[in-house]
Order: C-alpha cells, then sequence, then structure tokens
C-alpha cells in the first residue's frame, strides 16, 4: 500500500538452526490435535525445552482436515507464524498423499513419518511420483506405522492419537528414546486416570505395540520411478459440478479461499445448497456393504445413518435394464411395492465408517450369524465400483411421495433425504432426525437454525449438507443466534403467513365479481386455490400444480391489460399459497437454556411452527459444558463433581399451556414413535415442540452402539417417550399419551453404559452413588407425575420389573 | 463556551400574537395529561387551528406533579421550547398554590383557572399574599371550580378530568364555547364508548354539572390585602433532615435539579435510603381515621396499606406518657400483648387516600354499621394534628422482632416496615407484599429488582421508600435490567456466599490451633459463629451479638500484632457472617416475558435465592401490554379481542424442577396464608418462587375493593393458593400442597367484576362469551392438574358449588 515495502528474498528465513520444526496433517477427530497437545504439555512441563504449538482447523465437526504446527528448541522461541520450513512431516491419513504437498518446505534430510494402512512396497507403489521423487531428492528419513491396526488390537478402535504421539518422539530425535516414552506413559496414566484403570492399560498397550510396528521405509532398496507404471489419469470428479461449485467453492475447499475476489461471492450472502455432495471426503475405513439375499427391506440402516449415506430405491424392473456391473437389488418384499426392484446402495466416498447401520440391522445369516443384511468392509477397494453404482443410483426414479405409507419405516425411507453428507461426527446422534425431517417435509421446510453443532454441520461455509430434489424444492435454511433462533423462525412464520394472505387478496381481486365481465382468473380455480386441502402430500402436490396452473394465467396476462399490475405481484407471490412448514433447530444449550426464554415465548404464541431439539444433554458443538439438560449425576463441563441438580423437564413445561403439541422420541428406542411424532407435530396447526434424545460422543459412549444407548435410556425409564396432543382434547381423550412401556432395566446399570456416568464412580464413588440415587428417586417420581397427568392407569417403576 | 454568544433581552419573544397558550398544573392520575391529549385531539383534529403539546412529568406512578404546555393558533407553530409566557395558567390541585409560581410569566389580562375545595371567598383567604397580589397587579380573570366534588357527584370519583376540560374550553376562548362543548360531547363518547354505555353517560353528567359550577372570583369585590390576617409562619419541614436531603434531594425535589453541580452527587452512585420520608405530598384528598373502641386490632389495614401510612404498635404504658393530645389507643387485646397499650396511626401527610384500609376493616359499629374501625376523612382539618401524632408515634419503641408471633398478621404487623411512602399508585396491590417482605427480613435483605413498576416506586430518584430501623440496618436495593434481574441478583448471593466463605477461613486462622499458644479469638467464639444457628429471628440476633463481639476483639488487635493484616480483613467481612437474604424482585412483563429465561436459569441454580413475582398479568409499568401472565379472555394492549392464549403457568414449570420452592398467594384472599409462604420460602435453604396476585388499576376496577378483587380471583379458581415446598418429600409428603378451597363463585361472575374482562362483552360479545367459555374449561383443567399432581382427594370443580 505503501510501496515501502523492502524485498524479501525467497530463501530468507529466521527459524533457530538447533529447533525441531514438526507439522502434522490430521483429520477432525482423529486426536491428531489432542495428541499434539499431550506432547506439548509434556515437552513444556517435563523438560528444559521451549515449546510452542499452533493448530489449523475449521469448524467441521469431524472429519476435516487440520494442521499442527509445532516447534521445539533449546531458546526461547518468538515465531508468531506458521512453520514454513518443517524439519519434520507426519502425515496422520494416507489419503492426504495425494491431496496435499507433503513435503512443502521440508528441509533435505528431514523426517516424513506416514501413517499407512499398507506394507512398505505396497504403500511406496502408491504414493505420487511428486512424492517418491522428493523422498529420494532431499534424502529423507521416512517412517510407515499402520496405526489404525495398532490401535484397533490395543481395543481403542479408532483412536490413534497414542499410536502417533508415540511414532513422533522415536522419530523426531527431540527427547532421548527412553525418557520420552517414560514421560508418554505417565502422561497418559495422567489424561486417563479419571476414566478409569481399563482405559490407561489399553493406552499403555498401544504404546508397547507402536514400538514393535514403526517402520523405517528405506528408499534406496525400493522400485525406482522408471520401474513404476505410469499414473493412471485422474478424473475431474467436479467436471458435472455447477459452476459455482468450480469456480468458488472448489477454491475454498483446497484451501486457497483467499485467493477469491470478493466479487466471486453470493452479493445477498445467500449460498447455494446442495453443495456437500462435492466434497467427496473419503475419510472412511470401512463402510456397509448391503447383502440384498438377507436383508429384510425395513429400512433401518437407511434411516439411522447419520450422513445420509445408505439410500433404497424401490423401482420398476425395466428401470434397472442397463445397470452396472455388481449393481445388487432384490425384489421388493413390502406387499404395497409388489413387483418393483428394491435396492440399497451406499455412498462409499461420502461415508465416515461409523457402523451405526450394521448395528442397527436386525436381518442375520442362519448359518453365519455374524453376517449381517449390513456388514462394514474396506473401502479402499469398494471406491471406484462403489461411485459408478452410487451415481447410476441417483438417476433411478423416486416413488411419487403420494403413494409412501409413512408409517412404515421401509416405506417412509424411501422418501429422498434433502439433507446429505454433513459433516457431523461419524455415528452423530443428531442428524437422523434432521435427515428425517428433511425427508417428511424437506420440499416445503424453512429451517431457523441456533447456533450449535447443527449450525456448524448444517451450514460450515463453503459447503452445505441441505439439498434440493429434481424439482429444484429443498429447505432454505438460516442460522441466527443462540439467544434468538425461535424468534428468528416466528419471524420466517409471520413473512409467510403475511405473503399468503396478501397472494389470497390478489386472488380475489383477480377473480370473478359482479362487477367484472371478463375476470382474468377464472372462479373454479380462486376457490379451489383458496379452499384447497391441504393436509396430507396428495393435496400439497394437487395445490402445487393449480398454482402452477394460476402462474400460467399471470405470464399470460398483457402488460398493459386492466389488472396487469396486481398479476405481476400475485405471480412475485403465488409460491406462498402452497402450505410452508417453518422449524426451529437446535441443542439443548439452545432450547434448554439460552435460547429457552424466546422458545418459551414463540411457543406461547399460538403460530405455526415446529421446534425440534437434539437433546445432547450437554453443549457438544463447545466441548461439553453442562446444560440444563444435563442429566442429574452425569460428568460434564462445570459438572466435574457430577451435576447435582436435576435435567429440566422441558416438555412438561411446555405441555402445560395445553396449546403446544409435544413429543419426547428416541429413534433408537422406537423409530416408528419417531416418525409418527414427527409427523403428528407437523399437521398440529400451532407451535409443535419435539424432544429428540440424541447420543453423542460427549457421552463417552461407543458410537457405533449409539442407537442401543437411546434405547437404554428409554429403557432405564431415564428418557420417557410420550406425545401430547392438544387436539385429543377436543375428542375428550387425555392430550398426554405415555409411549413408554414402563422401565425395563435399572436405571443404574443403565447408566453404567455411559462414560460421562461411569466416571464419576472412579474419582468419587460415594458421591456417584448418592447422585445416583437421587436420579434413581426422580425417576420414579417423574414416572408417577406423567402418569397422574396423563390418567392411565399403568404400572409404576416401583411394580415393573427390575 | 464559545463567547460568541449573542446577549438575550430578557422581555424577548417570539410568541405570536394570536397564539393562546395554556400551561397547566396536575397530580399524575389525576387526569390532567390526558384531558390535554382529548383537548389537543379536538382543536387539531376538528378545527382550522394549529395545536402543539408537550408534558413534563416524572416516572412516579401517580401522585407526582404534571406540567402540560399547551399552544394553539391560526398560523403554524415552531416552537420547540416550553411556553415561558402562558395567556392561561389552570392549577388543578389546590395544594400547589403554595408550592408553585402559577403567574410566572403569565400576561396582563390573562387567565387563571383554579380548582378549589374551598368557596370563593375561603378560596381567597387561603391564597398566599404573593398570588393574590399578582392576580390584581395584572388583572386576570381568575375562574373557580369544585372539580373534586363535581367528578364525585357524577358518580366519577377522583376523575376529574373531563370536569377540568370542560373547564379550560369554558374560559380559554379558543373555540366558541357551545361549539367546545359539542366536541367535547363527540370526544367522551368516542374515547369511552368501548367501556360502555355507562361510563359515557356519567362523563355527559360531569360534563353539564362542570358548566353550572364553574365561578368567576371577582377580586374587586374580595377583602383587599390589609383585610386579611398576615400568613402564619411555615416551619421548615426539612430542617431535621440530614445533609444529603437537604443539600441534594430537597433542590431535585423543587425541579431545580438542573442547578447542582455533578459534585454533590456521590460518587460511586449508592443514594442514601429512607428519602421517600421527606417528601409528604400532601396528595389525599382524604384519609383514614382510626376507632381505637371499635377496633380488633387484627393488623389487616396495617397489611394491606400500598405506602405504610398506618402502622400499629404496642408499647408499655408508661411509654405514652406525654402523648399529645388527641393521640388515640387502647388496651392490647392479643392475649400475647397483654399490659401493653395498642395504636394505630396514619401518615396523612404521605397517604394517598386510597381506603383501601377501610375496605379491609372487618370491625363494624353495632348501632351504626356504616361505621367501621377505620373510615376515610377529609384530610386538610385532619393534616396539623395527625403530623404531630406521627413524628410521636415514630419515637416510640419498636417490639424486640423475637417476641412476635409471625403466624399472627395482628403481631407480624407490628413489624417495623423498611418501605415506606413509595410513589406507587393510590390502592396498588404490589407495594403490600414488598412491604411485608421489608417486615419480616428487611434488615437483611438484598434486593435485585427488575425494570417495571416496582424499579420505578421503588427507586424513583431522587427518593427510595426502601429505608433503614434504628439501627440502621434495612434492605439493599439495585435496579437492573429486565432481561437479567435474576442473574444479577444471583451475583449478590455468589457474593456473599464467597464473603462468608472468606469470613469463616479467616475466622479459623485467627481462632485456635495446636501450634499458635496464644489465639487473637477465643475458641468458644469462633465456634459460636461458625456453627450458629440462624434459621430464626432468635437464632440471627444471637449470631448478630457474636458478631459484634468479633469485631470488638479485631479491632483491639494492635496493628504489629500478628495476624493483624487478617484480622483488618476479617473486619470488613464480619458482617457476611449473619444471614442474608436474597430477593430478586419484577413483575410478570419481567418473570414471564423478558426476564424468563434468566429466571428459569438461575432457580435452576439451586442457589439460596427468593424471588418475588408481583403479577399484575400485564406489563402495568408501560401501560398495560399483554404478558404471557395475562388471562385468556382479558382486554391489554396487544390483545385488543381479548387473549386468545391461555396465562403461562410460571408456577407448574418451576415446580418440574423438584427442587424450587413455589408459592402462589393472594393477600387479599388469605392474608396469612401469604406470610406462612413468604417464610417458608425465605427459609428454604434453595431457590424460592413466590407468585403474588396483585390487582392493578390497568384492570380496569375500582381500586379501593381490590383485596376484594384478588379473594374474586381466587374464589372463582382463576388464581390458586398453593405451597410446593421440596422439603416436604423428605417427610415422605407430597411436595404440593394446594391451599385453594375449590371453587366457590362462578369464574364469570367473577371475570365480569373487572373491566379488562367485561368491555370485551360490549365490543365482541360473541367472542367474549367463546373466550370465557374456554377459560373456564382452563380452570378446571388446571384444577384437574394440580389435583392429580398433589395427590390429594378434594372435590373437582364441577362438584363445588357454581
Amino acid at each position: 500500500m505503501t510501496h515501502r515495502s523492502l524485498p524479501v528474498a525467497a530463501d530468507f528465513h529466521v527459524d533457530g538452526p538447533d529447533q525441531v520444526r514438526a507439522v502434522f496433517y490430521g483429520l477432525g477427530s482423529d486426536g491428531t490435535v489432542g495428541g499434539n497437545k499431550a506432547t506439548i504439555k509434556i515437552i513444556g512441563e517435563q523438560t528444559d525445552l521451549f515449546a510452542q504449538a499452533y493448530f489449523v482447523y475449521d469448524s467441521k465437526k469431524s472429519g476435516s482436515v487440520t494442521v499442527s504446527h509445532l516447534r521445539f528448541g533449546p531458546r526461547p522461541i518468538h515465531a508468531p507464524y506458521l512453520i514454513e520450513r518443517p524439519t519434520l512431516v507426519a502425515c496422520h491419513q494416507w489419503d492426504f498423499v495425494d491431496r496435499f504437498d507433503l513435503l512443502a518446505g521440508l528441509d533435505a534430510g528431514g523426517v516424513l513419518l506416514l501413517n499407512s494402512p499398507f506394507p512398505i512396497e505396497e504403500s511406496w507403489r502408491r504414493m505420487p511420483a511428486a512424492l517418491r521423487c522428493g523422498i529420494r531428492e532431499r534424502g529423507l528419513s521416512v517412517w510407515l506405522i499402520n496405526a489404525y491396526r495398532v490401535a484397533r488390537e490395543a481395543g481403542m478402535g479408532q483412536h490413534i492419537n497414542t499410536v502417533m504421539q508415540a511414532c513422533f518422539f522415536a522419530v523426531s530425535g527431540v527427547l532421548p528414546r527412553q525418557e520420552a516414552i517414560e514421560q508418554i506413559r505417565a502422561s497418559l496414566r495422567k489424561t486417563y486416570g479419571r476414566k478409569g484403570e481399563a482405559v490407561v492399560a489399553m493406552n499403555l498397550r498401544a504404546l508397547d505395540a507402536t514400538l514393535d510396528n514403526l517402520q523405517p521405509l528405506d528408499w534406496r532398496q525400493l522400485p525406482a520411478e522408471d520401474d513404476l507404471p505410469p499414473p493412471a489419469p485422474v478424473a475431474d470428479r467436479l467436471a458435472e459440478a455447477p459452476l459455482f461449485v468450480r469456480e468458488v467453492i472448489a477454491p475454498l475447499l483446497e484451501r486457497r479461499g483467499d485467493a477469491l475476489p470478493v466479487s466471486a461471492l453470493p452479493c445477498d450472502g445467500t449460498w447455494p445448497t446442495g453443495t456437500a455432495q462435492w466434497e467427496k471426503r473419503n475419510i472412511a475405513d470401512t463402510v456397509p456393504v448391503w447383502e440384498s439375499d438377507l436383508c429384510v427391506q425395513c429400512g433401518k440402516c437407511v434411516m439411522v445413518c447419520p450422513h445420509a449415506v445408505i439410500r433404497a430405491k424401490a423401482v420398476a424392473p425395466e428401470a434397472l435394464v442397463g445397470a452396472p456391473e455388481g449393481f445388487r437389488q432384490a425384489p421388493a418384499r413390502d406387499p404395497d411395492l409388489k413387483g418393483r426392484s428394491f435396492t440399497i446402495q451406499v455412498a462409499v466416498e461420502d461415508c465416515t465408517g461409523c457402523a451405526l447401520c450394521v448395528e442397527v440391522c436386525p436381518a442375520r445369516d442362519r448359518t453365519e450369524p455374524k453376517r449381517k443384511a449390513i456388514n462394514m468392509a474396506p473401502q479402499r477397494p469398494l471406491r471406484e465400483a462403489g461411485r459408478g453404482h452410487w451415481d447410476y443410483f441417483l438417476g433411478l426414479p423416486e416413488m411419487a411421495r403420494g403413494d409412501l405409507n409413512l408409517h412404515k419405516i421401509g416405506q417412509q425411507q424411501l422418501q429422498q433425504p434433502l439433507f446429505e453428507f454433513s459433516g457431523a461426527c461419524g455415528g452423530c446422534g443428531e442428524t437422523p432426525y434432521l435427515k428425517l425431517a428433511s425427508q417428511l417435509f424437506g420440499d416445503r421446510m424453512l429451517v431457523a437454525n441456533a447456533t450449535g453443532c447443527s449450525s456448524i454441520y448444517g451450514g460450515n461455509l463453503p459447503t452445505t449438507p441441505w439439498s434440493t430434489n429434481a424439482e429444484g424444492r429443498g429447505p432454505a435454511w438460516s442460522n441466527s443466534l443462540f439467544e434468538d433462533n425461535a424468534e428468528f423462525g416466528l419471524g420466517m412464520r409471520v413473512a409467510i403467513d403475511q405473503q399468503r394472505q396478501m397472494a389470497l387478496e390478489l386472488l380475489e381481486r383477480l377473480g370473478p365479481a359482479p362487477e367484472r365481465a371478463d375476470p382474468l382468473l377464472p372462479a373454479a380455480l380462486v376457490a379451489a386455490i383458496r379452499d384447497g386441502d391441504q393436509h396430507d402430500e396428495a393435496g400439497i402436490v394437487a395445490q402445487r400444480q393449480r398454482v402452477e396452473e394460476l402462474k400460467r394465467l399471470l405470464h399470460a396476462v398483457a402488460p398493459e391489460a386492466p389488472g396487469a399490475a396486481a398479476a405481476a405481484r400475485l405471480l412475485d407471490l403465488a409460491d406462498a399459497l402452497v402450505k410452508k412448514s417453518v422449524w426451529l433447530v437446535g441443542g439443548d444449550g439452545w432450547a434448554y437454556d439460552i435460547g429457552f426464554g424466546g422458545l418459551d415465548h414463540v411457543l406461547a404464541s399460538g403460530r405455526d411452527v415446529n421446534a425440534l431439539v437434539l437433546d445432547t444433554e450437554v453443549y457438544s458443538n463447545t466441548g461439553g459444558q453442562m446444560s440444563k439438560a444435563t442429566p442429574r449425576a452425569a460428568v460434564a463441563k462445570y459438572a466435574a463433581g457430577g451435576k447435582a441438580a436435576p435435567k429440566k423437564d422441558l416438555g412438561l413445561m411446555m405441555m402445560s399451556y395445553g396449546t403446544v403439541y409435544v413429543a419426547s422420541v428416541a429413534m433408537g428406542a422406537r423409530d416408528e414413535h419417531t416418525v409418527r411424532a414427527f409427523l403428528e407435530a407437523e399437521s398440529y396447526p400451532g407451535p409443535s415442540l419435539i424432544l429428540a434424545y440424541s447420543h453423542c460422543i460427549a457421552h463417552g459412549i461407543d458410537m457405533a452402539r449409539g442407537m442401543e444407548q437411546q434405547k437404554a435410556a428409554v429403557d432405564s425409564g431415564r428418557w420417557l417417550l410420550y406425545r401430547y396432543d392438544p387436539r385429543r382434547t377436543e375428542r375428550g381423550e387425555h392430550p398426554l399419551q405415555i409411549d413408554s412401556r414402563g422401565q425395563k432395566r435399572p436405571l443404574a446399570e443403565a447408566m453404567a453404559t455411559e462414560n460421562r456416568f461411569r466416571m464419576l464412580s472412579f474419582s468419587q464413588p460415594e458421591r456417584a452413588r448418592a447422585l445416583a440415587r437421587q436420579a434413581e428417586l426422580e425417576v420414579a417420581r417423574r414416572w408417577a407425575i406423567y402418569q397422574a397427568l396423563a390418567g392411565t392407569p399403568a404400572p409404576s417403576p416401583s411394580e415393573a420389573p427390575a
């Protein structure tokens, strides 16, 4: 700007010669950042070395790229910029070898650490040629480890942080190897002590196994470039993408967003939907494979998939003529779908490998009980074929929405989801509910989204999972603040109602009247649009057709005709004549805490809005802080000694109005109940509230078994299933209907399956017992209160089997 | 500032010669401002004249001075400043003749309109000499009307607005008299039409009577100055006031606040309490007079007095030796007070004349049933003696707090109120609850006050009704925002708890220990303070004595002694060792709406705070807007067609936690129940919520009968009395106890006694009936729910007498 800057020579650096400078490429939630923070602590606190760390990552819940920059050295470090000349580069995800220039700035003689699922020679062959050349030219020390295998065998599932941390200490030379190992041991004991001895032992086992499995790659012993086959041409996966995706989203995804001019961005801030499909993150180690012969076509795998990567279609058999090789199908089993061919397909490149689908699958091979109708298999061998199958699948016709029986999960799940491939954690308990809403109402849905996980995975620039169907209809979505989201959504409702009202007035004005000999619009159409019954799918489809006819007529009005101005205005507003569905979406931090005042106000207003609370019982997005939805006895941030207060009963509070539809659901406990509640809530012509139990990584559970945890919460009475429908009063029935079937399982035992409850019994066993007793009493009392309110005779918890 | 301003001649004015410029002195809520607004509308809308108005008043709920500035003329008015040269001055309150220079700027030949309760000659004699001289010198036209008598006789009670408006038109000449009268008639029909035909007729009657009663005062016919007695010397009522009152508050009260230097104001914003007592507003036309022979000494009149102007004491007879003449007393009737003399006194200069005390008095003269033990009588004749009696009364000793049985209203009401002479409306339904709290806990109370009526009458600069007892102890009070008051009060609680914790640690540090041969504090005192039982008055008194002893010992520590620094710190913190009582106070606008999110959060926190909701079922302070506490079918601003949604059940919502003490009270229905709830709430060592039904001018009722309206709300089932005490669970009892005794009175009939419900039946009778039916159903349903929750067998509303 001033033209006074001095030129900087490209080779000018001020890095200290005695520094270790390490850059780590990881995947969000693979433990890279956490492991590096532990490393910094060890070196900073336990040695005389100085240490510095900076972490670059976006707000995706998991699966996004993280880059850690760590410096160590004997002298103070004053370097407020990223590492440009690393002495060590660690790549914690094999796929990154294709995506990033790992050797950028790496000094000759530096170290490269690779997490590879392949043996040494295969790894070498699979590297891009440029990487191999760079290694050879700079004479790098290269180390390989199959971290996922080591972690899995140590019982740590996908958690490779301890393994990769040990590798770093082993190859970086920042500390003598033996000292480093001892320090890691101490650190693991400290970090995991409160989670119990078993977790500590598991980590220590992983540490030992790491040192046995870390291997040097001696490139001098491996094939030279001339002995390797030339690389296959890489298809441009964005070739068919819309212009905006190619010109704006792609550069942002490739970390080149800073180079975009302001003019490339939409001037009003709106952003194209359906864009997450272009990311193709390929982050799953294993993906589900469908066994068409075993499948009972229940739709459960499709329903629970948090990322909408498993989908089903039922098509006329002739539609499958020309299906690609290996494309599986089976005759549809549902009598309603008689004569159709049924298929389930997996978007292997979008899958996160969470395995919820496998856990929820009820169908097993009788001869080989471990084999289900859906099973996990390594992703890489399936990737190429899977991509082709998926693309073919997308081209198959959808069934007409009006033809589906939505109370049967198998049919309901044939609805196209309009929420796909979000950045939520693998196994997320929230997103299946959003996907369900998008299937049921997505083509006429407006979503006001509170800040929280759902606003991050829902609209994480540059992409959004909210998408559209073939007609271009899909949810309109916007994120407001934590503290005003309900009001924000109410504004959407008021605006639509106002537009509809205005459209109706214009309609009447342009329709027949005694004083108009030749009205612009025929009487029958005006009446049909005004009085059109839109209470179900068929009615909405019919109304859409009427509105199309209306638009056709309005388009034909000559500009100089009498009423032309009103016709033009009605053309603008005509879409408001089709029923819209307004949703207020957020987590418990929003609904129970920060946005509660507004939510209460909006639900009290009587307006037709639907609030969906994705209740993880904790502030998930910010790292697990206690909310008023956190149950008694759970450990959370700000409740290190277990929460001493009860969980707030938001449902009961809102039921007290008598005018709000309230449902409490848990998909993992009863999926058809969840669907019923969504349908009832949406159809209720007033405010509705759905409390949706959402398992979460913050609960300290195996996420693959999230749906079972939901069931445990219901079976132990901790989470009630119920529906409160004010319409029942008009029929002389109790508005409250309890759908839980009593306590089938002791509460304490169910709580012990989640680490958030269990960990307190290690650190403060006496307090843990006292809190658990209180929790038990509360569950019994709540059950009694709900029974009293429902006025239905049903067993009290004490009569139920313990 | 620039030294460039031109000098302005004192006689320079730009007022148009053809303008009518009128200045009106009124009392808040006497209708002056409203009447003038109607006048402006009439002239501005119905004539060719231009009009301008500006109103000067403070935020006192009623009883403060209002000054209206009105200009009218044939040409556009550009005068963005107050009227300095009026052509007409109207004084709507007789007492102002002594307080203000009414003739300031009034042109020779101008008009003076006086509302006087006296005949012409007496009025003339009672005027200050300066006023008489001014009238004579300037040759003014003077008009008199006894507006209060005219209004009363027309059935309008204290409402003089119509009367004074007619007078203005009659004497100002701004319109031809007959035209003006017709315009007023039309205006009255328009304004009061929706309140029913009876109200319109009443106003038209008042209009006619006004013209018959308006009299010219011809000073030429009246005694000259020499024929009048010299004026009596005026006592300086502030002579005994503290310096701050004399130097800061008095100028502010006299409307000379702009002349105060910044340095006169407290630098940290704290403001002395107990200052409302210096206002002596003398705004009551009539005040209560106690009949000692008829009185049963029940204390009800003292309890309901919104302004703490009726008080009782029971003293040793010898204390009354030397009582001034006419000072009434009687032997105490309560056996617990045997041998004492009982007296009730009235602060006639602070009374607003609301007559709640008379309405609530249960004792009647058998021979003359209209005569009660307390009756209203004109204030003026009582003023002088009353002042002396009151001053004498204040000097009588208070009974020891520990000696009173607080469950007997007669004894409880002997407690000194520390909330006196607020600027609330006459007959206010809120302030008796605050006064009660100040009696019970005022000497150790901290109040966080939400914005609303209670923040206006609670801390309306330059005075506050919150005051202190003889020991200087009284509530600490502060006002925060509408939206954060609960959190603000929680901060007070956290701060006190922290101070107490610190004080206890210092106490232990300065007490005996094995390594300290000669501790600064004796073991017995340390233990007694640490373990002191403060659950009742006696315990608190004892703890205060121990803390005094502690302070004495700490004061005696030599500055160089070991531990002197800790001793000094403990001296600062020692008062935190005595139990404090934190109160979150506000109206329904705060608790149900704008501050609800925070209130819910604070009550869920488990901290020991007491929330008092003064529920007027409407935003009273801002003029009657609907809140979520507004009951179904009531008319309010934003609910012109009657509220279509139900009243929010805040109590039930908070009961759902199971950890919050919740009480719903209505003093006018059961006063001893109210006291019990306050005592229980305060003693509960966790969060408490008291919902206090407060009648309000916004209800459209005769305020003198406010307590009966409270009873009607309870008897009709619209307001439930209950107490939910989590402590009862520990004793194996139901925490919820319903204290209402079923529905004793049909809901519709009770609602019809309040204009907020009734007015809809005039404007939209069909809708009014439908809403009333819904309200009835809701009351029945709510009763059933509460019965179910309480688990107690009790008659349902349908079984109760209708």
